[in-house]
């Protein structure tokens, strides 16, 4: 059933971790088919060296098991949300990768500092609000994948393919599990370099090189008597 | 004698390596067996790429070789006040990972500032105090793990299955040695995470990119025009 | 066809991904033939692990495609400004390496904080102004180029073999594409180095280490009566 | 010639290169043998997986050529004045490793914050001032060599087993070339260490994650009523 979606599932999980992005089982993929509205997923808290591709299970839209042996993620019914929620989203990915972590652990929506984030985000990757007491105790990975729904009123998810949840970590989406990867890839960069054009933006500058150091330096290198080397002088003249 | 176990260590004790927790000969795992009150433990200063399952120590709990041609961990006493002070605790890990240790140097605890934090830590990563300069003198390695008993007073070391020791480094604990690893790689991502969290949050947002420079970006990738990559255009719409 | 330039020019591509200076599909090298004024560079948007030598596209100084079947790079005509008009440029390589950009992100020039810096670059790594939104409308990746070219006038290119765009990312380029690529290399390293020489120069001391756990540590491993490793004491003096 | 020296002088500077500390060309590893007074060193910019064992360069304290048809690193004459004198040291390391660079260019010793520094530097990290103009002109390397011995004026360079050249980069020395480059990964991380140091201890705390978020994460993994995983419940108590 459904034999080349758990390979792609399969294959996402993995590339999850072969990316750095999951460390310990911290991570899930999951892809949908639209056909048969059939959801296939990670099971729960495997080791990824030990994971097959027929260790992937198949739940109904309403989370039921529908094929496998192994209990599907904890996650499973934020990702079900995206899937009924999000018309065109045929993977969706959740991982607690550090520098996208930090932004929703931190409460700030990550602001559009440049073409990385353009290439990918067509605005701010979104923060939802915290969930209640409520709806943490009543029904918590259902009510997280209904708070995303809520923050993205008025937003295209596919032009907006990722969210932050306040507290928690990111989840990202595509056109399919590969697609959802790529996104969550792309999240974790435009999060680090984010982080960074601030601390570069506010810092004052040092003081520099002492000018006849740096001068030495490159004319040993490059001036017409430069050292270093086997061929030298002046190989970039 | 206790084969397996010695296997557990020595695996527990390359997977610090491999998992980037440790450089050089800074670091170290043990385990134990409640039946015959037995440790096994990492060999002192040995290389890591040099050790086998042999070379690991068995010692009795007063740290008394029992097995074994090497000496055992200069930390052996510290591992040794887990195991008679810690119910259910059977496997330890020291390292001086880095973003850990730096919290460790910078003697504050380590806030619970998401869910990574929470899936492993009931509670604030805690902090000992100093040892006394007669603690050191009389024994040092014995009284950094009494100082690890004293600062779990009314705690649950299960729960809260790790210490960051003021001025030194980590170190965790668990229901065996892989599990004490585990608790060392998810320590180690929590640390970073957290001193990003701050970062970010402390941050003043920088000015963001010019609107038409991130909208041509989105629009050569993903609008109905798009001309980045092979089939274009709009393969997300 | 320019058999060896394509051979090199997909060498330089591939090194972007080991060095760890590209991720996903971000980044382009080319190389360029002074005789038969051709330029060889990546083709747009194709997996780095499924491309070979004989994907490199050829086109000429005006962008049209001379030989090869996939659609070359996006920014195919902001390398061929480089060869326009920076003589002995013969490469040229286009990365979103984290540092780097962050630096563009920011838009701040990178100061010459050390030999390292002055090995590679003859004075401060140089930034653009951002482009008009006309200029984005009318040529976007051409007049990227005719913004770097503007902003050398009065520097030598092959003295200060890199750039960044304002809100972008990093250039580099050199006498072949793996010079361009060690450009890019140097760049993304002195690039953190001068972040973190800002933060370090800005720091506070925090307290340090109480004398006496010092001098243990120290006299454990080193002093008379070490006993830490194997063969000890004194191993050092 | 000294083949086992030529050896181990080839291994450690491959070890520069595999433990991250070395890119591109950054960095040089010499040996020293005491009875014939030569010192084997690395050849000037040669790529690092094109070497081999007999390009490496023999040099008397003079400097001059003894065995090799390379040119010896440019950084000679420096490694030379350590082993002239620093009584015991066989094995000395220059990298641009970039946490201890950045220290160098902040023109900031390292103080010790922590027993990973006192497991090998007894003391802070020295920095060496500038050097002047006239001894940057008459002889660069020479007087690099000769600022360190300088710094090292009442201080045990077997104790303190590197430096940083203000502006420069970092220095380490051993007892033999292996042990050179030990000091070298040490200094790397302890530098690291205490950037973080500093950064935490600094940091205002956040607002942790609301109570309720983190309990319900901690129980659905280690609550009687635990979901997460294949075992379940309670797997940790």
């Amino acid at each position: 059933m459904l034999e080349q979606l758990k390979k792609d599932v399969f294959e996402a999980n993995q590339r999850l971790v072969s990316s750095g992005l999951v460390v310990l089982t911290w991570g899930n993929a999951s892809g949908y088919d639209p056909e048969s509205k059939l959801v296939v997923i990670k099971p729960s808290g495997v080791d990824y060296d030990k994971m097959t591709a027929d260790d992937m299970v198949v739940v109904d839209l309403d989370g039921k098991v529908v094929e496998g042996k192994l209990r599907p993620s904890s996650d499973t019914a934020t990702h079900i949300e995206f899937y009924k929620n999000f018309p065109g989203v045929r993977g969706a990915v959740h991982t607690h990768s550090v520098e996208a972590t930090a932004w929703a652990q931190a409460c700030r929506e990550i602001p559009a500092y440049g073409t990385t984030h353009a290439d990918t985000f067509h605005g701010p990757v979104p923060l939802t609000r915290f969930l209640t007491e409520q709806e943490v105790s009543e029904a918590y990975e259902l009510n997280t994948g209904k708070v995303i729904v809520e923050r993205f009123r008025g937003l295209e998810p596919m032009a907006v393919p990722g969210v932050l949840v306040a507290g928690h970590a990111p989840f990202t989406w595509g056109k399919n599990p590969a697609d959802a990867v790529d996104h969550a890839i792309a999240l974790e960069a435009i999060a680090k370099m984010a982080r960074l054009t601030e601390q570069i933006h506010a810092a004052k500058q040092a003081p520099g090189l002492v000018p006849y150091v740096g001068e030495k330096h490159y004319q040993r290198k490059h001036g017409k008597n430069a050292y270093y080397g086997q061929s030298a002088p002046g190989d970039r003249g």
